[in-house]
């Protein structure tokens, strides 16, 4: 096929106002769509604002007739630069498709516009005593459409897995325009190549989410939780092993090191004088008569793993207050930082205390502060790459980007993987090949060749 | 790219036995390699045995430069035809890689070979505390390549998923000979487009899977059920709704109709006269203490929606007895047919009994018996359409595979699909494009071609 490319942004304009009228279309687009949560900006030429899937379809026509870049974008809360058109182009924005079409009480599922806030979804099955356990950090921001893009996860993966467990089916409009229904509205199905999860974390380079088919399932009436300090990260992840090693299921355990707990102690109804100290979050969900005597002995296994001090998490408010210490780290790493990256690598359960040991080895061979936290019942942790302010005397000049491709090889040599739920986008597109081999590559490279022929769909991101 | 086609079979047994030595290699094979559990029989040209990934990779290359058909067996246990050569060629059986690689209690996965039978991976991980959910019928016999392949299910589906929930990473041997690494090893990762999951489900269409990473979780302690009889289907499946609604997550919840309960009568502990009676089978698994308080809440639901007759399933032995009932209905009705095929559709858990309200109306069209029974937490539906030993007399002569075809349609209107966990193989692949529309066809075939451009690997299976 020929492909065609079109500068002419004075027509592109015109002919998207004629699909979506004068309000859909932002000639002079700025904030905030030249940015997500990425270090990356770019702003794009022209921003477009579908409210169906029929002008979605009809704006992907007029890309692959004229032949200009679709980047599509949902809440902009990315870490990777997936959303942003660093090559220029029309970014397509779903933020005004935020319908759930349907939220199937009996057949437990729900049926979403992709620019629907995933928070919003969960409290409307919540509403209906269901659930939807995907939750992203950025939950009450961030879109369903975005978080199937990107394969989002959050603390609940130890027990509830990620957006992929959840996705039945999808719309989706594919680069020549043509609308496709791809899987199931239920909970199983095995009727040719499961394409929707093949969009599933394609981060927008193979088609555009519309609507998404998702499960829900039982609400669980309570949650408890906990949180516990140790005298050192392996005391907590031996403690990790020794709940789910006898029968515990979490719904969410989460690790601060020992240098993000110091900048976060402050925040604790208690003092720890040890700086080695590190903590965990621990929470159950289900039935309270099963969750109430259930935390007393994953509080009995801190004990014996050496617990310093425990905070107790029955209550809401007490929740909060764990989680708050939790939310801080961020904001904290952030003032401490002339510069930072988010890497959000996985590693082996069982590899996490090891791989976290060999920190400051990281942070003095690339003059860098690492701070580490994350997921400690999956493996994936944020380990926060930063630049001191104030650059450390000891050491050399910092290096970022060596730092950031010395993590990715350690962790893929521990059978990890260099993102566990950010993507790849733009951010780590030249850390791909570390993982994919060239076979595997040129089968994918092939796949993207096959949809897009004429690389209209969010081009130049995820490969190198 | 040429491909090339040796019709040679002394050849070809040559070069294979160069490979795989004399005892690899099988150049009259009969039974079992000329069927599995589908009405279908082809007798193969040869069989291969590999017992490396490495082997398999060498018979991959050596089909390709020959040009001859590779078929991948796991156990015969498919029902749907799509381990036979029906065209001919060689069966490529992954029989003798049957190893448990890495059962890692730290990190909570297993890599194994494709060969190994899932049940034997299910007990390996119990011995270790850890629980590997995924439980097809078949569970005994069949392996988790041939699960893989066909993305198989089970009773566990409504709170567990299904196979494709537990697949990480895919070791497979692609049509070129190469041998690709898909997805990870951990519970995250979003690195590329998702390889793993879309060689889950392809039935050997696009290469052969060698190993697997698969997710284990903490072994539940203790799983406790019951058995309730109602007056009718939809008594038993308000019964469902109530308990989903009310916060309660069984690991099982499947159903007989009264055609199958009437066929197995005769093994419950108690008579039942009423001939619309149905059936459910509930459990529910997790801490002793939680779930013995908790079946009693789920009893009294059933009690309030009208059961007539509960079994209790406390002890091992009682369970046993329940599932005794539910595993006999299957031969009762190959007792009871001359001919018969076993459909594995989905339909919306809140349209089942609705959708065999309607069965005597197929039954009545078509001329055929039709019993159901299945999974009424997820709503696949194990429809058995028979062909009566004696016909009829009051309807016309019986036409199996129209209503097959007529079932599948009236599926598709209810926003169901045509296969929940059998997969299409050859049994269903004229229907195939009642429920995938052209646009995505096409892309599929697309990505066959892609992948197998000189179709060698399970050559017409799955697309018409």
């Amino acid at each position: 096929m020929t492909c065609t490319t079109t500068p002419d942004l004075d027509r592109i304009a015109e002919e998207l106002t004629a699909i979506l009228g004068p309000q859909g279309v932002l000639t002079a687009p700025g904030e905030p769509y030249d940015r997500d949560s990425s270090p990356f900006t770019a702003a794009p030429d022209i921003v477009a604002l579908p409210e169906t899937t029929e002008q979605v379809s009809r704006i992907v026509r007029l890309a692959s007739r004229l032949g200009f870049a679709l980047i599509p974008r949902g809440a902009g809360t990315g870490t990777a630069g997936g959303c942003l058109p660093l090559s220029g182009g029309v970014v397509i924005s779903l933020e005004r498709m935020k319908r759930i079409i349907t939220l199937d009480t009996r057949s437990l599922y729900a049926h979403v516009e992709a620019g629907v806030i995933t928070g919003e979804l969960r409290d409307a099955a919540a509403g209906q005593g269901l659930f939807f356990p995907p939750d992203p950090a950025s939950l009450d921001t961030s879109t369903i459409g975005g978080n199937v893009a990107t394969n989002a996860g959050g603390p609940a993966c130890v027990k509830y897995g990620v957006m992929r467990d959840y996705v039945l089916g999808v719309e989706a409009v594919m680069p020549d325009g043509e609308v496709i229904q791809a899987g199931v509205r239920t909970r199983k199905g095995v009727v040719g190549y499961d394409m929707a999860h093949l969009l599933t974390g394609s981060e927008g380079t193979l088609g555009i989410i519309t609507s998404v088919y998702l499960k829900l399932i039982p609400l669980p009436p309570a949650t408890v939780g906990l949180a516990a300090v140790f005298p050192s990260l392996p005391d907590a992840m031996r403690t990790v092993a020794a709940v789910l090693g006898r029968g515990h299921l979490p719904s969410a355990i989460e690790f601060l090191d020992h240098k993000c707990l110091g900048l976060v102690g402050d925040k604790l109804p208690f003092s720890v004088e040890d700086k080695s100290a590190s903590l965990l979050i621990i929470e159950l969900d289900g039935r309270t008569e099963a969750i109430t005597p259930e935390i007393d002995m994953v509080a009995a296994i801190c004990t014996e793993h050496g617990a310093t001090h425990l905070m107790p998490g029955g209550t809401r408010k007490e929740r909060d207050t764990i989680w708050n210490v939790r939310r801080e780290v961020s904001t904290r790493i952030r003032e401490h930082a002339a510069r930072s990256f988010s890497e959000d690598v996985v590693v082996p359960i069982g590899s996490i205390a090891s791989f976290i040991a060999e920190v400051p080895d990281f942070e003095n061979r690339f003059g860098l502060d690492i701070f580490a936290f994350g997921h400690a019942g999956d493996g994936n942790i944020h380990l926060i790459l930063t630049v001191p302010r104030a650059a450390r005397p000891d050491t050399q000049a910092p290096r970022l980007e060596d730092g950031i491709e010395a993590v990715a090889r350690r962790v893929l040599e521990l059978g990890g993987t260099i993102s566990g739920e950010h993507g790849v986008g733009e951010a780590k597109k030249h850390l791909l090949p570390l993982e994919i081999a060239p076979a595997s590559l040129r089968l994918q490279r092939g796949i993207k060749q096959l949809f897009d022929p004429c690389n209209i769909m969010n081009p130049g991101k995820v490969f190198p």
